[in-house]
């Protein structure tokens, strides 16, 4: 059969040419990465689709379940993704994409991830990464460093040390945050005696050896989600996370946290840690820490800070107070992929105590050996890419001062905002900025003083009706395509009750004034959609009746 | 003080800059980065130093754990990186580096990676992903397909159902197995009555309620280090972590498996999983799927297979046949980032039932709410790059058919390189190639002779030297950077004790036989340094008193 003979010869020499033969910079693919190079932004705008396709037509272009049987052309597949992929996908460097906590990156980052890409070293050891593991070392030093602030005569014995590890990078704040329960949870339940410890005879055992019935994580309700899956996780269970209601400023109360712990108490739960957040997702403030470094104390519990969000505001001279005791935390989250302007897939988990990773440590034969440097000994994941690369890149070329004038930005823009709202007659500020993070929602001024007066009844047929115009208002936003906002419901202390609102991260240094006030200009304009307009009608409807 | 104020608007302008101004052509970085375009083969050829430099003296270049206080250029940085990082990096796509199992890219994913990062899109949610999160969901379908072969009409209900997931895209898979055991024991421990489910209750009730002393996972002793960690983090405890001694072709002993259940069930520990390997990671073996199914079928529990390195054999008509059973799996692990090619950070979770993953689900107010179509309610980690954008890409421009023809060439080449080793006098095979992967070692036939001869005591004296000329063998290769096998430590079922070996990965489809020629000549020469020689000397003083 020479004829399939010759097929199998032309394909194995389509085979070799992928792995030998770059893309011509003429071919569409290399046009594309060519216009990247030469201006990101500008292709980011010219090739993705401001209004919003609908997602049901979109998934008419990915819905075959059938691997296909022969090659593509690389050409004909980039033309699908100009058309299907990149065209449809969502402008999260937009200086008016103001809802998530996505911003434009730095320039230097995309040369630096395609070199990366290229090296495509695995960082679970050293042979497979070599200079790559003292530079992650020295990231998560660096890191270490910027939380603890310790001498400079700390570091040498611990920064390269293969018995040790500062910390641990992630590919996100959620294995991160899992990694500082999971050492926290085995250090409870250290080797004692008989007891070989928990990660050796698992938590049934462990629970019988403390004679508890229980451990607990306790958060404030503002806690991230990925406390719940880490509860879940770690086998602690969903109603061991206990969510501890939060005060006017969105902050742990820390009255009603001490109280929690009675009543585990009661129960024979042990109280396994306390977590602090510095920058909460949805609001932005942060927890007031040196307090529950207090009480973690008292406890004689692990307290960890999550501070994926907030955590650089370390680097500003004029903010860093508003962090003060996470210093005294055991173990912090931070992520790289927020306010470090990595791209995604980047977080961290530093400890205090430069041996608390021996908790989760582990050996194989073929890597990780004992005495080796390996970095996967000490971490969560196995492979895992050299992101720490960029993180290195950011701390070197942006520096301290660079990083600091961001947060400045940030936070200063978030005020400005805020202002913004206040003046405004149909807006009602939901939650003060303290970093760079704020919540509010439409509720014309007069709608808010009947509202001030009403009774919880009352109170509630009308915020049904303005969660209603939250909604709309935001999904009617995002799939205009200019601007974007999130939403997000929250209960906030001073209404007792839970409300939907709009939630605006303000981290993108190309975000302006002006954008932030042609946010709410279209916002004005959206709610004078008819849908959005029969709700206000009711809502007028309502305090006509109440005034 | 005028002068403070001019250093604050320029750092303001610096910063704009960064963000603003694409890195020129002729910068250093651009000038790399044209490099890596042009011909990223020639590139890492040229800038990553060949002959090893000692760990130690790196370290010196990453040695402070300040974070610079002032910014430095782009180009003074890439300078440093150039010098310190990717110098001595490590070139894991050289044809000659079949240590680990790492492989050259196919030119194409280096561009493609370059859009994914500038996109920076966070497959967690829809809001910041749009268009990529049906395509990570066809995916995830392909793979299902793949691996289950369902028919067409299976797929469309489930697909692009909000409610369902039919896998995780992970950062490895390291987190594909931790949550495939996760589901696996939320699964054991459901809702029942007045038990609220393990999520909920967490571990210590769950085993109150079955009335059971705890859960266990078998494996074969070839098993990833991964479920021990799985087992460790999800609260078992690696005490509970089983693993079952391999036969002679480092398979699960499937009657010693048995023997292991019975005196689980004497010690009152429940089975939650039993645990199939397809491509074992030190010797490439395939576990007999078909039994391992028919016997957690009998148990009652879950069954996974870690096909995280052979997966994508089923690819090949000719040898998809070695993993039949692995449609049988409840779950079943593959990673993007070995065998398909991938760069690094890419694996991947399917389920044989598409509500499994319910059993790990979550929401939250601001994302994930419930019936959005946002991935991130359905897998271990949050925020996530858009990796699975280039799984799409080699699935659709490889093709079913260019995958084959990498595997098979494989495998093909694994069977060559038995053959050169098997023929020449100096090496003894220590297992036979099933898929792609090999394990050898220095031992002069001879020396085999009389090992085959020798009682256990003498066979220990000689091993014990083998496996330190093993060891050295390897260290002085990889110091020289021509090639690399990397090497580990097994039981070998015939030897009755652990030997130390050489293990080869054949995935890189640029390594000819001729490099594998290369790699045993190599090898041959670097015995002859003193070192090594003196062990030999010592060997061949045993064999010589036994003979």
């Amino acid at each position: 059969m020479p004829k399939n003979r010759d097929a199998a010869r032309a394909n194995l020499e389509n085979l070799y040419r992928i792995f030998t033969v770059p893309e011509s910079p003429e071919s569409t693919l290399g046009a594309i990465d060519q216009a990247i190079a030469d201006d990101v932004a500008g292709f980011l705008q010219t090739h993705i689709v401001a209004i919003e396709r609908n997602l049901e037509e979109i998934e008419t272009h990915f819905a075959s379940a059938t691997i296909p049987e022969e090659p593509t052309y690389v050409s004909e597949y980039t033309e699908f993704v100009k058309d299907h992929l990149v065209a449809h996908s969502v402008h999260t460097a937009a200086p008016g994409f103001v809802g998530h906590m996505t911003s434009a990156l730095p320039y230097f980052m995309l040369p630096l991830a395609r070199l990366m890409t290229a090296l495509n070293q695995n960082l679970v050891k050293v042979e497979t990464s070599k200079a790559f593991t003292p530079m992650e070392r020295q990231v998560l030093a660096m890191l270490h460093h910027l939380v603890y602030r310790r001498d400079d005569d700390f570091y040498p014995p611990w920064i390269h040390n293969s018995q040790y590890a500062l910390g641990a990078f992630c590919s996100g704040g959620t294995i991160a945050n899992t990694t500082a329960l999971w050492v926290a949870r085995n250090r409870l339940f250290a080797p004692d005696g008989e007891f070989r410890g928990i990660a050796q005879e698992g938590l049934g055992r462990a629970l019988q050896h403390r004679g508890c019935d229980g451990v607990a994580v306790l958060v404030s309700e503002r806690g991230h989600y990925s406390f719940g899956k880490a509860a879940d996780l770690l086998g602690l269970g969903r109603d061991n996370l206990i969510k501890v209601q939060t005060d006017d400023n969105n902050r742990i109360d820390v009255k009603l946290l001490r109280e929690e712990c009675r009543r585990l108490q009661d129960r024979n739960i042990l109280p396994l840690a306390v977590v602090g957040i510095a920058g909460t997702t949805e609001t932005g403030n942060v927890d007031p820490l040196e307090a529950l470094a207090d009480f973690a104390l008292e406890l004689g519990c692990h307290f960890h800070v999550d501070a994926a969000w907030g955590g650089p505001t370390l680097f500003s001279d004029r903010y860093r107070s508003l962090l003060s005791g996470i210093e005294r935390a055991d173990s912090v989250t931070i992520d790289a992929h927020k306010q470090l302007y990595v791209p995604m897939g980047a977080g961290m988990v530093v400890f205090r105590d430069p041996t608390a990773l021996t908790a989760i440590e582990h050996h194989a034969n073929y890597i990780l050996r004992h005495g080796s440097k390996d970095l996967g000994s000490h971490t969560l994941e196995g492979s895992r890419p050299g992101m720490a690369m960029l993180v290195h890149a950011g701390f070197s070329i942006i520096g301290r001062k660079g990083y600091e004038l961001l947060i400045d930005m940030g936070i200063e823009r978030a005020r400005t905002f805020a202002d913004m709202i206040r003046l405004h007659p149909d807006f009602e500020l939901t939650s003060e900025p303290e970093l760079n993070i704020l919540t509010y929602r439409y509720c014309p001024r007069a709608v808010q003083r009947v509202l001030a007066a009403a009774t919880p009844e009352q109170r509630r047929c009308i915020n049904d009706l303005l969660d209603q115009v939250c909604m709309l208002l935001q999904k009617h936003q995002r799939e205009a395509g200019k601007t974007f906002v999130s939403r997000t419901r929250l209960r906030f202390a001073s209404y007792g009750e839970e409300l939907t609102v709009l939630r605006v991260v303000l981290a993108n240094p190309l975000t302006t004034d002006g954008i932030l006030a042609a946010v709410l200009a279209e916002q004005c304009e959206i709610v004078q959609l008819p849908e959005i307009q029969a709700l206000l009608r009711k809502v007028e409807e309502h305090c006509a009746a109440l005034s």
